[in-house]
């Protein structure tokens, strides 16, 4: 799926609501823990329910390989229901994965060709031979960490470079804007990290942004909006916790699917302000 | 195993070596192609013939991952056999994770405790709530990119901060290292990299470093040891590809044995020059 397509697609589903699937073991409902592949069971239904307000899933990889063989396995169970039943839907894999090229070709060959995510987080660390085994694949993004979410953020990425002077995140994004388009490239920019959403649209006015950290983490929709739109949507707003937990008891599902719903309807609304759609 | 301990098993094995297993299924001996668990079957015999001469190993995760719940399946299947057959090898997830702190947690939790490594790769760009959930186990590291042996390794590492003067890698050092101990954090410092060795120890001078890139990636042994060994050695060196796929005919593991060995003896050598053994 290129930039064009997506951004069809969100016009389509009048959302750019991105559904964290973050399934905790320990936090799913009780009543399916003793399902064979729980964590599946659940992902199905948080589909299922909130399908009509998501234009794109994100399972984290740390949810799944915590259980290691039996995670990969919820892992694929997953993708494969997505793909089977939601074909139009757009597929993170939240891995933050990036090593030397010819180690980071075996991880984009794993995201891309073994399970058949459209996309996967890179982390940005180690370069560019690290980034660009992800970039080299039509119709598949790298989505580069830029400015996180997390407190941690703070450490170093506004390190402000001596000779230049850009901070860490926008030097991340100047060097690795070369290293593919904007068909094959979005950056991660962190809903708490809003006072710097205008440094990024700076560097990289074109590009998508995957932005985690509303709900549970604190981010305000309409601020990301109002800074980060751009006349393509440009963004793909990432909710976890906020929807798939919402609710621990058997109606889960109504309420995820509720919580989806109220945040599709901010997000067609600021789209119409935006004249992206009637 | 605390510093003291892994120190003790380097004396004993008068080596520093790190075996990495980059088990690429498409590079193993065709006669391996059709076992049940090809990458496993590759791993016990290289593990089995290298034994004597390697103090840790180190799977990279890319390699595993690339075949989804199958090489996952290979990779577990490497840790029990070294678990039951070598109890005192040192265990390295070559993962480069590193999430926001919750997520961090379960990436710990999958290398530690399901699967039952003692170490895992980390990447530092997160910071410090996506470090600190590798470094609160007993016995257990987190081995924290700093500089890495790659080319790209020159895009951000070495940009200078305006304030304070370090280069990033060196912030990267300065401020983890208050992360954790020296029993619980190592840094990554490419065996490429040792003009900059002096300066690492500078900041870190008691430190384990794990040093990849020599074989296949040009690395110089003694070059390593002049500027990176301390009185506890202080090194773990890595070398892969020139160990594991020095042959591929079937007599692939009598010639990663002597590839080894080869490497221990150097390795000896310097640590009796360095006056650590006799």
């Amino acid at each position: 799926m290129n930039a064009k397509e997506l951004f069809e697609k969100i016009k389509e589903k009048r959302s750019f609501l991105c559904v964290g699937l973050d399934s905790e073991f320990s936090k799913i409902p009780e009543c399916l823990k003793r399902e064979q592949h729980p964590v599946f069971e659940f992902n199905k239904r948080i589909i299922d329910a909130t399908a009509p307000y998501a234009t794109a899933y994100k399972p984290n990889l740390a949810f799944y390989e915590a259980f290691g063989v039996a995670g990969w396995v919820n892992l694929r169970l997953t993708v494969d229901y997505v793909r089977e039943h939601y074909p139009d839907v757009f597929l993170i894999a939240d891995a933050k994965r990036g090593d030397i090229g010819n180690t980071s070709r075996l991880y984009a060959k794993a995201f891309f060709e073994t399970v058949g995510f459209d996309a996967v987080t890179v982390a940005p660390y180690m370069g560019e031979d690290s980034v660009k085994p992800f970039t080299g694949y039509s119709g598949k993004w790298a989505v580069i960490l830029a400015l996180t979410s997390n407190r941690g953020a703070s450490n170093f990425q506004y390190t402000e470079d001596k000779y230049g002077g850009l901070m860490l995140f926008e030097k991340v994004i100047a060097q690795s804007k070369h290293w593919g388009t904007t068909d094959s490239i979005m950056y991660v920019v962190g809903a708490t990290q809003t006072d710097m959403m205008t440094a990024v649209r700076k560097l990289a006015p074109d590009h998508f942004l995957l932005v985690p950290g509303i709900g549970a983490q604190g981010g305000n929709l309409a601020e990301i909006a109002r800074l980060g739109m751009n006349d393509q949507c440009g963004l793909l707003v990432n909710a976890s916790r906020s929807i798939i937990f919402a609710d621990t008891s058997e109606n889960f599902a109504e309420i995820a699917s509720r919580k989806a719903m109220e945040i599709q309807q901010e997000m067609a609304c600021l789209m119409t302000e935006k004249g992206l759609i009637r």
